[in-house]
């Protein structure tokens, strides 16, 4: 799984503040203690907006860099934004931009950025008719997605879908839409990558984070091996460790024993 | 989900000793926690052998409905133990034998009990070449004995399918081999029960609770609907229910929500 950690994004009230305050080790714990949980990314979402939002995610960038060197995601539906951070980023790892849909003018905005820096891109099923409700919806949004990044020269590899999570409050069938998108992706695009805004599921229910844990591992089944989560959530990252194992994607269950000497799933 | 409660056997020491002693109270309080946390049948393994294991699941069956009156299932190779229990239940729910095999003479012996009594019969996909190592000879085993039963005039929504779960430490691919044979006999036999011994996938394996739980949710989507499990772990409970509520299996999330405010899901 490839893990994009949740934690520095300025809609949450504590980050905010560390933003507008420029409390640069407030930022830098939250990249160093989700980069040691085990998050391959660094998600970056300054939560403001317009030339402000560029300023913030220049000094977000900077800050995070210093204190890791995992690479960051971009998480931004401004241009400008997403520009600035590529600019101020100097390390070595593949970063990655969050996100394209297929609203108008989306993919046009973005996909001269994502070519010029060779990044990944988080491709958001998000069409021109908005929110999908079924799992049909998703997938041909996607499909569709995926085709016009390949055909605009993103390696499949490059691209990590996101078929957006419906809340189960709302739709008693979400879940089951969901799983056969993810399926139906997979197999439409085999390279791709799939993730998702994991705790989407459970809005507008009680026991969020034991319905979100639960989820990642039907979708890990479904075809889904990439999510943007909370790493320093022991249960989730322990239950993603065990549905590896599970799935055949942990040869002689090694991160498993290793993942157990070293407490973490002692949950 | 059919929750087939576990904790009655004589493999466990506790147990064997109480059966030995004729500790009653011991196997009541056994048979009713049980049934508070949600068992839809007791299991009653004596764990002895020849008459003695007839004699003691009288005793056993006996102790247990006069505590509860959910239905029991008689947990034993032995015909003759088999037959004494279905003797004693005095329950108006359909209890259960588990089990029959596709090994020699395991269905001539055991089908004129299940047609004289119309009881649910646990079908074992445990066939004259052994233990299956494969999904496929999984679900070939399970077709067999499927049509055997079926011939011999059995209902299909009496037949509860164990597709034997092999330890994720001996293979790699054990899961997926099971969750693939899974999605077969569903496919092959809709109307019949899937069920299994849970707790075999972590045998060999550190943190096995953690591991069976995961797994239960893979089995689920894959078209498990009963296993035999400790309802008293409250960890796994509540990961059912949490499971059910994603595969649209309970709806508008009534139960989940129920669940909840008898603080089951605060694990």
């Amino acid at each position: 799984m490839i893990i994009i950690g949740e934690l520095i994004n300025g809609t949450r009230s504590k980050v905010k503040e560390a933003i507008a305050g420029r409390d640069a080790d407030c930022i830098a714990g939250l990249a160093v203690k989700q980069a040691e949980a085990g998050a391959d990314f660094i998600d970056c979402n300054p939560g403001t907006v317009g030339e402000q939002e560029a300023k913030d995610m220049q000094w977000l960038v900077e800050t995070i860099q210093a204190a890791t060197d995992k690479p960051i995601s971009f998480d931004s539906p401004n241009p400008q934004a997403v520009q600035r951070g590529l600019e101020m980023y100097t390390g070595e790892a593949m970063p990655m931009i969050n996100s394209v849909t297929a609203e108008p003018g989306s993919v046009e905005k973005m996909l001269p950025i994502v070519l010029e820096a060779k990044v990944n891109v988080v491709a958001l099923a998000l069409g021109e008719a908005g929110m999908p409700t079924q799992g049909g919806q998703r997938e041909e949004v996607a499909r569709q997605l995926i085709d016009r990044l390949v055909d605009g020269g993103i390696a499949a590899s490059q691209i990590f879908v996101d078929p957006i999570i419906s809340p189960l409050s709302t739709s008693p069938e979400a879940c089951l839409h969901i799983l056969q998108a993810i399926g139906a992706i997979r197999e439409y695009c085999p390279e791709c990558h799939i993730t998702c805004g994991l705790s989407n599921i459970s809005f507008g229910l009680p026991n969020r984070r034991l319905m979100n844990r639960a989820f990642i591992g039907l979708a890990m089944q479904a075809g889904m091996d990439s999510a943007v989560v909370d790493p320093l959530d022991q249960k989730i990252m322990a239950h993603i460790v065990v549905i590896e194992a599970l799935l055949g994607q942990d040869e002689f269950c090694m991160n498993y024993i290793q993942a157990h000497r070293a407490g973490k799933l002692d949950v």
